[in-house]
């Protein structure tokens, strides 16, 4: 299978787009004064095809990029960077079109409400784009193995602060994650060392998406996780007794 | 202020665009086979202005489109879709190449994970297209009105279920609304109640945004929330004790 895939049960492949061989309508391709190419492939209705193309990204840069946006924009914004910004380089349009920017407001699980850590909310629109349907799939493991590993794992070349400790959240809330984690390493919130925790972190989710998206492209990608609903009858986490029943954490203060 | 605007910090009006008066490279104007007029707006990066033009959408029309869209891939794809389909419509690009599909999988509170409600998702995505980080405002205050309101609010002319309760979910996390709710009908998550239920709370929430980005469209709009973070030093709802302390809920069969 190709690198530079273009699915979908209507596709046509980017090759074809070019070429003009498809049966949609075709945009333009327009050299701007910059020099950039810019690819506009639209079908009858004035839509890109979809998902979009994906050529494998690279995890070490793709963690770099991560780490660094952090800094920038925090989580969401830094890990669907982390994942697309090498797109905009290796595939171009439609990925440069997209303002990554619209994705600011995931931090903090959704401006600091603690829901949805914001790298699963960066990684599942990256994959949702990618992959479509599949992207479910993908984003679905990606967000159990967030919660049944000992994180962060990346290790930046010239890390903007220190810390001592890694833990295993059990939930992809961002209120547990990070709270269970800022307990264990004994800081605040608003601290460098839970600042550099969250920057490492999302380099880590933008490496998983990557390596499953990979996977993916290649047609080896297995789903390993099963369906959240189904299996418990209702929408959940896994980490039941961090609420219900007698084992559940004490106000903080108490 | 006009209706249509491209608000940022080096903008463009979508006028000054398509009169060429813009000192960004403009790409094309492509009318399709089907008829459809196709802009390509970029900059010398090859990207769109940010954020993108907005005009006012009608509520009515939103919540049918959300309401509807439900039934075809849940929460996230159903209240975006009632934000941006409109917006396809009056405002074209880059609306219409934005492929609503790839946010499908914010259903369940991210592929039914239980966490950030799909519809406040989907909101957040339109609010950040169309507002930039005003839209990270706007979102905060749609998610403190979610948790803190009777839903749902919406009556679908030709409801496909019906039932008896509203309920305020004090959490805007998918587990704890759906599950609240649930608790107050007395039925299963795989009901047509529920379903019915998610299916109006996408309208309202793609109301309730569309409400606060047409105040801000016409400069009218003041957030009325504050920062979650700086309240709490840490990222979390409001609904501690559903979690911490002695009043949480037991476990489920128990």
């Amino acid at each position: 299978m190709s690198e530079l895939m273009i699915k979908s049960c209507n596709e046509l492949t980017r090759r074809e787009l070019i070429s003009g061989a498809g049966k949609f309508a075709v945009g333009t391709a327009v050299v701007l004064a910059g020099g950039t190419t810019l690819f506009n492939q639209a079908n009858a209705k004035g839509r890109q095809p979809f998902p979009w193309p994906y050529k494998k990204v690279d995890p070490e840069k793709a963690a770099a990029i991560a780490y660094e946006t952090w800094y920038k924009d925090y989580c969401a914004y830094a890990t669907i960077s982390g994942i697309l910004v090498p797109l905009r380089e290796s595939v171009g349009e439609p990925y440069s079109s997209l303002p990554l920017e619209a994705f600011r407001w995931g931090h903090g699980g959704g401006v600091g409400w603690g829901m949805t850590c914001g790298t699963l909310m960066g990684a599942g629109m990256a994959a949702g784009f990618i992959a479509g349907k599949d992207g479910e799939k993908i984003i679905n493991d990606v967000i159990a193995w967030y919660a049944g590993t000992l994180l962060p794992i990346y290790k930046p070349a010239k890390p903007k602060a220190t810390f001592k400790n890694v833990n295993m959240s059990d939930s992809p809330l961002c209120h547990i994650s990070v709270g269970k984690w800022m307990k264990k390493e004994d800081v605040k919130f608003f601290s460098p060392e839970r600042r550099e925790r969250c920057a490492r972190l999302s380099a880590d989710v933008a490496v998983k998406t990557i390596e499953l998206l990979s996977l993916w492209a290649d047609g080896k990608y297995k789903p390993s996780y099963g369906n959240q609903a189904k299996m418990y009858q209702t929408t959940t986490q896994n980490n039941c007794t961090d609420c219900h029943g007698k084992n559940n954490p004490p106000m903080p203060g108490t």
